[in-house]
């Protein structure tokens, strides 16, 4: 591994469509942070399992989190898991069938999760999440208890073996096919933050929320 | 199983929050119909490996596709996987760290998946995608030779085996943390597609591509 890329590895070898991959660290990063969410694997009885969470990213590390007695927490634990996140970016639209494609960037981990034990860390961990998507706010709010802190697991996964793959531009239609009349082009697809709306139990003279980051944008309102 | 629930399964039991599940069949369906991603788990030398792609729905099936040299559809037909769905559909903001939470619908589909063999067939489940996505646009394009259709597979997956888990409204802070003075609410999340980009080698006076369906709606330029 040098400081910009991480080595290649049986498990994140780039095979087809090369072009797409990236083993480049900056790149990997930035499409961790672009979404929220991402997708699990983890083994339960020796079969594969896929659990939607939300993780966040700190330095080289993703976290998740979840209850102490979250099953696919435990799982994940337990074996090597495969963490993959991805963006739509778009629907491209070819003139044959086969020359539609989707705009993606998509990163896949590999590793064992290892809980975060210490108190203080995890209590740390938990702050960045918070104020990785709402700046400052965790100072704001109600301080957790030593039984919430306990009931709750985060996990973190260093990002050592890990690889993205990501396409974008318009159709690759063979030169053959471009006089064909049919429209050709991308449909872009986007992720939006809408105004937030107040717990209708809010009290009255509550700041309202002004700013948060997601999707990789600084949103204001 | 019944013509509107899936029978739960040791896979598919709801553990934890039960009120979030749901085993109903127009449930399940119009999770997969709100989103064209799912991510699926499969087994690669024993360890969980999780690929993003693009599916799509007819009837009590879901199915993807790709090119008959793909690893991950080669993979995917030699065991069980699992398919996961999700769409975020908000931030849910509330008094204390762990009363954060997010808004989402999310499906996991469990199953052997088979390979639409019939050329026939094959061509109807491509032919489906398509005008899924963009209505009567097959008919338009270019059509596809052998060669293009030998080269692809095409997976299928009953939804036999399936749950549904979601999460709706505002944060669930307890009576007492409501009168902490910090903001409580939810942040909505959408999937938007913009307006068509043509591809700069579209011939002049080719119809502009003026509506498709995706995330569950009707969209129209």
């Amino acid at each position: 591994m040098t400081r910009d890329h991480l080595k290649e590895t049986e498990r994140t070898r780039l095979r087809r469509k090369r072009q797409r991959g990236s083993h480049q660290l900056a790149t990997i990063h930035a499409i961790l942070d672009a979404t929220p969410m991402s997708y699990v694997g983890y083994l339960v009885n020796g079969e594969p399992r896929v659990t939607p969470t939300i993780h966040w990213r700190r330095g080289d590390h993703i976290y998740w989190h979840g209850s102490r007695a979250s099953a696919a927490l435990i799982a994940a634990t337990e074996g090597s898991v495969c963490v993959t996140a991805a963006v739509l970016d778009g629907l491209v639209l070819g003139r044959s069938g086969l020359h539609h494609s989707a705009n993606y960037r998509s990163v896949m981990v590999f590793g064992k999760p290892a809980e975060v034990q210490n108190r203080n860390e995890k209590l740390g961990r938990l702050e960045a999440f918070i104020n990785s998507l709402f700046p400052k706010r965790w100072r704001s709010l109600r301080p957790l208890t030593h039984r919430e802190l306990d009931a709750t697991t985060v996990l973190s996964l260093p990002i050592n073996e890990a690889s993205a793959k990501t396409r974008s531009g318009g159709p690759n239609d063979p030169e053959a096919d471009v006089s064909h009349p049919v429209w050709a082009g991308t449909v872009p697809v986007r992720l939006v933050l809408d105004s937030p709306l107040a717990d209708p139990r809010l009290p009255e003279g509550v700041e309202k929320l002004r700013h948060g980051r997601c999707f990789g944008r600084h949103w204001r309102w």
